[in-house]
């Protein structure tokens, strides 16, 4: 028998999750039945989708029942396996949730080879953050050489590979981020032509006179203030793909006025705008391998860069997981489990 | 010499068009040069993109400057010509503007036919309203069989037209309209599955009802409180076109809260929605070609059908166009300036 230790969601939170809405626990797992196998999880990845799941709002995805483990992808151990092709010792892509141990169908593991890059970029770059920048910004957003492209959260997983890959297309690109040490690295680290910081006061002045052109593709993934400043330097047919909206995630009800809805619709009228939201997995099917090829021989070329930012210790993750929802992390931010 | 009568924007309305914005005078026109003709204007357009043109906001196209007249597509007749393709006599399709009479370049003139069409129909299903429905259902809504499609101000030349066009297509519609005399329109005219009145007080749940199966194409051309109704019944991957939002028009300062800007995102997101603005102009290159012949088929096999509110003189037109506005007209809104 093998035990695992888990965090279980423990209530709905209400604005911002805290420590009292999980518990953890330690219980034991099944045998692996045919077509499943037993891992030990080494790394868990920490996305801001989570906060979705721990709400019981309409949502794209089931919510995590009170009680159950919060749920999550994970690079892990095989210990035991029921298929040949996965041997105890190797390495795998799987959803092991927050937990020390899992077993899962072998149908959702994926061989991960450290040779080729380190096992972790599998839950960033290489991973679904990636998949959601390339897929987002090549399907909808379509950036064509020197137009611009925006993006915030720009040091994360998804906004510099947003950047980076624009840069690659022959966009200019303007990397948004918080504070000083982010803004630093969105030009030295992830090649942003133009580098701001959302805190500064005078920020919508800014972004206008970094985007003399205006804006083509503003690829939405944290939501909240950035957009207002945004909305009026959009070119005619701007592109928005809307793959996360972070900033809001936490509200409770409507915010008070005024109403920007009106505004933004005439906006989206004024200028053929289109505004599409995505989850990576629709685009998966038909991409997820010329992603795979694509993404890593950018990686070995050294035009993408990434950067994580991994915490030591399952018993981190619910104060991980809240530093995410406003910034603090550094990076991909990544839970190491197990060595 | 010839004097045209025409009606210019004396000064910017602030919300709702009035008497005090406009002038009435009388002007010599210049005979027409090489390449134009002198047209005498039968009907004028009203339609709700000149709100816009009254404005200096910045938009897809320029304001009509103050002291100069009014803008408007015009079936007119030809009495001079300096190309032998137009004969004094002829009818055709312009752009002359609120003004008896009108010199044009030749280029912008199109040549109708009275045997085909009535030639009213120029300006509403056979022309720009029935084009904005025509281009925007097929290509951003993209209505597939069985599935819905919903469309407000349903018995106005666009409303009624994507209804219908949408009904050939296979597709459950439903026509929203306001008051018990457009509503019965919606079905005995236009053949919508299903016709409500948004002005009900329980509209929302009588939407819900009607669309069991949620909404997958929702066509914006009104803007306002419908849009508040449709957005909790939308599928995902549903598609919504805006081509208009009357509602919005006569805004001077963003409205009261709550907030909904960050809600409508957020849906946006979680369906994977795609929001498109889109003026016809940016599809009739391709596709006008097309409308006009299918479209003309659909109406000489009785199975499109269009209603006219034709209002009798020029002197009318500023009334008639704030009544547009708030959806006093019965149809698509014409002027009849001589005959």
């Amino acid at each position: 028998m093998v035990q695992t230790t888990q965090i279980v969601l423990a209530s709905r939170p209400s604005g911002m999750p805290a420590e009292q809405n999980f518990r953890t626990e330690t219980v034991e797992l099944p045998a692996p039945g045919a077509g499943e196998a037993l891992l030990q999880t080494l790394y868990l990845s920490l996305d801001p989708y989570m906060r979705g799941r721990m709400s019981d709002a309409p949502s794209y995805a089931p919510p995590v029942r009170i009680g159950q483990p919060m749920v999550g992808a994970t690079v892990s151990r095989v210990l035991e396996s029921t298929d040949p092709a996965l041997a105890p010792g190797d390495t795998v892509l799987g959803y092991g949730g927050w937990r020390s141990h899992s077993v899962e169908p072998l149908r959702q593991l994926r061989k991960l080879d450290a040779t080729v890059a380190p096992v972790t970029t599998a839950l960033g770059v290489l991973g679904m953050p990636g998949f959601t920048a390339y897929s987002g910004l090549l399907t909808i957003g379509r950036p064509q050489p020197g137009e611009t492209v925006v993006v915030a959260a720009a040091t994360g997983p998804v906004g510099s590979a947003v950047g980076q890959i624009a840069k690659i297309k022959g966009a200019h690109t303007v990397g948004i981020a918080g504070g000083p040490k982010k803004v630093a690295l969105l030009k030295d680290r992830f090649g942003f032509d133009i580098a701001l910081d959302h805190r500064a006061p005078d920020f919508a002045d800014r972004l206008a006179a970094a985007t003399p052109d205006g804006i083509d593709v503003y690829f939405e993934n944290v939501g909240g203030a950035v957009f207002d400043a945004v909305l009026p330097r959009l070119n005619p047919f701007a592109r928005i793909p809307v793959c996360g909206l972070v900033a809001d995630y936490n509200a409770t009800e409507l915010p008070p006025g005024p109403d920007r809805l009106g505004r933004f619709m005439s906006t989206v009228l004024r200028k053929s705008l289109t505004v599409r939201g995505f989850i990576q997995s629709e685009f998966a099917p038909d991409q997820f391998g010329d992603f795979l090829s694509e993404m890593g021989g950018w990686i070995r070329d050294g035009r993408v860069h990434y950067l994580e930012d991994i915490v030591d210790g399952l018993e981190h993750a619910v104060e991980a997981f809240g530093g995410l929802l406003v910034g603090k992390n550094l990076g991909k931010l990544i839970v190491e489990v197990a060595d």
